[in-house]
């Protein structure tokens, strides 16, 4: 295994945050990166060798990332598969994940069967074309339950949820297309374990507890508030996610713990994740730094937690969509422990993941001390309206 | 204080390791660099938004670099002070640390003077500019003694060992220009302290043992094995250095403990230093991120430990000079708790720092330890011979 200088060049398609942080992570391990986004100056930019102007299913760009890359990999869902094969085999770049993992999780009936298949304990699902399979599929499930477009959902995007008999028809049209819907859970917690695929290991990262508001991720605290039972159940399962995936790389793997401490599959990102963040102050290896170890055959890093951290989503709090000008910072960088991460996004609106802060605690130090740290240290920030 | 986007911008003379590493902890804080750099592709290229090709002392070079940036600072003491300060008035582009401080740097006689008479306790020193005066010096100081170049001089060239009085003629030779010669100082230990000057408030990372061989660093280890009565002499000397320093920024400041455990100033850095590579996992904040907040105006992160912290460096092993190919960093990868640092340098030669590794032990690991385990991890590393 060998460093070179110019290093191994990994194209990216995506240049998001993910983008910007795997930026930041391949410097140190002489790895470069060339990003492909559609968005002049994507917040990778400034981090990365080189951003190739596309979109994320246009072809001609990922042959030109194939182009100037030793490997191929993706930060967003929406590269295309199909794409991503027909330039793989023409090319001989490898791409990591494989295409087939990304196709399987793109389709969200698709993965929770495969998953099923597995042996992974998953909620229970139907799959409904129209309102009155929704109907149907919910007599059995019972209500309440949650509508799911089986494409293009993310960040609640694309969720739909059914309280009652009478929300059946305009659930299913507010999703109007192929779709899934999927018991309840009445979870007591979230869960999230990042696991790795290397050349011939294996890796996870310890299992963290997430905290999402109105389905977007918010604050996120290691070691877990679950016992030492219920984080090996979210171990063994994770093991078993990395089972059925195919190529190298890091898996973002999100967990439901119920009320009686079981453990059901909510999602998967074929990719580092935002419940993974935590990991580059947290941990000895980044998910960032472990996923270009992976793509590109490099050992895999130790992911033993440096200490309890947690970590906060920094999102636009305005209304409108407006250049990004974040105030109040001075208390957060003057934190004790606490680090910022600013993505460089251009604009801001409602919601947007616009940055996120950490907080590496003490050895000893309690998920509630953290999380109370770390919202004191978050509590002056905000977007300052334009003029 | 605020982050925007895109975010502020500093210029950067020089664009090796350090402006590589400086552009590493700039992403997440939003600040871009564009860096001046002879070498194109310099180390810090891919690091970095961009590099202007350009002598460190090139005037036309410096005001593209104001032209660009909101900052200007620079990482290797070759950077021109009457440059930068003519640049800085033309443009109102404010230099950190201020181009007076490197001017007083510079010049290894006038940095001693300077800081002798602040207080800050310095080896018993003369000025000589003929073989004559160096000959009459040591009559006074003694045999033996370190002969140093007024400039120019880093990683031990221009300083000559004058073991005694047969070697003046050869040794006034060897440097042959405006010299001094300071005593031999007898020491038990070298410490390093990297002190920060900010926009109103000033901090020091824990002090840090180095270990040097043929007067290049070779591993840190910090804590130092020196007492805590030791170490806050160095503190002490690190504030008062820091009290002659003008402008913001980090300082590394190289100190001898002597054997009845006194401190001893050996030599300061206008910038970010090798001694302080390992605050990057070491420390909640790194030299790099500080030494950027400091410079654009941002409040000083906590300077803490996280627990005890060993780094070595990768030094080229071959005579010849050559492409630089690095084997066996299979072991250092997978070393647990380890992390590799590797600069991109196209060619490797003899001694030249070509990477690092940083290792942080347990809270209770010891110097001894963690030494021995970086020279466990870094065993494998040898540099391929070219075909």
């Amino acid at each position: 295994m060998e460093l070179t200088s110019p290093g191994t060049t990994v194209g990216v398609v995506g240049g998001g945050q993910l983008g910007r942080m795997l930026g930041e992570a391949a410097s140190p391990l002489g790895i470069e990166l060339v990003v492909s986004d559609p968005t002049p100056d994507a917040p990778a930019a400034p981090a990365v060798r080189d951003q190739v102007l596309g979109e994320f299913d246009d072809e001609a760009t990922v042959r030109e990332l194939a182009r100037r890359a030793d490997y191929l990999t993706y930060e967003i869902e929406l590269a295309d598969p199909d794409v991503l094969d027909a330039v793989a085999e023409d090319t001989g770049t490898p791409v990591h994940p494989h295409p087939e993992t990304l196709r399987i999780i793109q389709d969200k009936l698709v993965q929770k069967r495969r998953l099923a298949e597995a042996g992974v304990p998953v909620p229970a699902f139907r799959a409904v074309d129209s309102a009155d399979e929704l109907r149907s599929a919910l007599a059995e499930l019972g209500y309440p339950a949650m509508l799911k477009a089986r494409e293009g959902g993310y960040d609640g995007r694309g969720n739909v949820p059914v309280a009652e008999p009478g929300d059946v028809e305009a659930a299913f049209d507010a999703i109007n297309g192929p779709a899934m819907v999927e018991e309840f859970v009445d979870y007591e917690r979230e869960l999230a374990v990042m696991g790795c695929l290397g050349a011939d290991e294996r890796t996870t990262f310890p299992v963290t507890e997430t905290i999402h508001e109105a389905e977007i991720l918010r604050e996120t605290v290691s070691p877990a508030r679950a016992s030492e039972q219920v984080r090996e159940r979210a171990r063994a399962a994770t093991r078993d996610v990395l089972d059925v995936m195919q190529g190298r790389g890091v898996y973002g793997i999100e967990l439901f713990e119920t009320g009686d401490g079981e453990i059901l599959l909510n999602e998967i990102a074929p990719r580092p994740h935002n419940s993974g963040h935590w990991t580059i102050e947290g941990c000895h290896t980044s998910q960032f730094g472990q996923h270009l170890r992976a793509v590109t055959g490099l050992a895999l890093g130790s992911t033993g937690r440096r200490a309890p951290t947690a970590s906060k989503n920094i999102l636009g709090d305005v209304d409108g969509r407006q250049p990004a000008r974040l105030t109040g910072v001075e208390r957060p960088l003057s934190t004790d422990r606490l680090s910022v991460h600013w993505y460089g996004k251009r604009e801001v609106y409602h919601l947007r993941k616009m940055g996120h802060l950490t907080l590496v605690g003490e050895q000893n130090a309690s998920a509630g001390g953290l999380l109370a740290g770390i919202r004191d240290a978050a509590e002056p920030l905000t977007f300052a309206e334009t003029d």
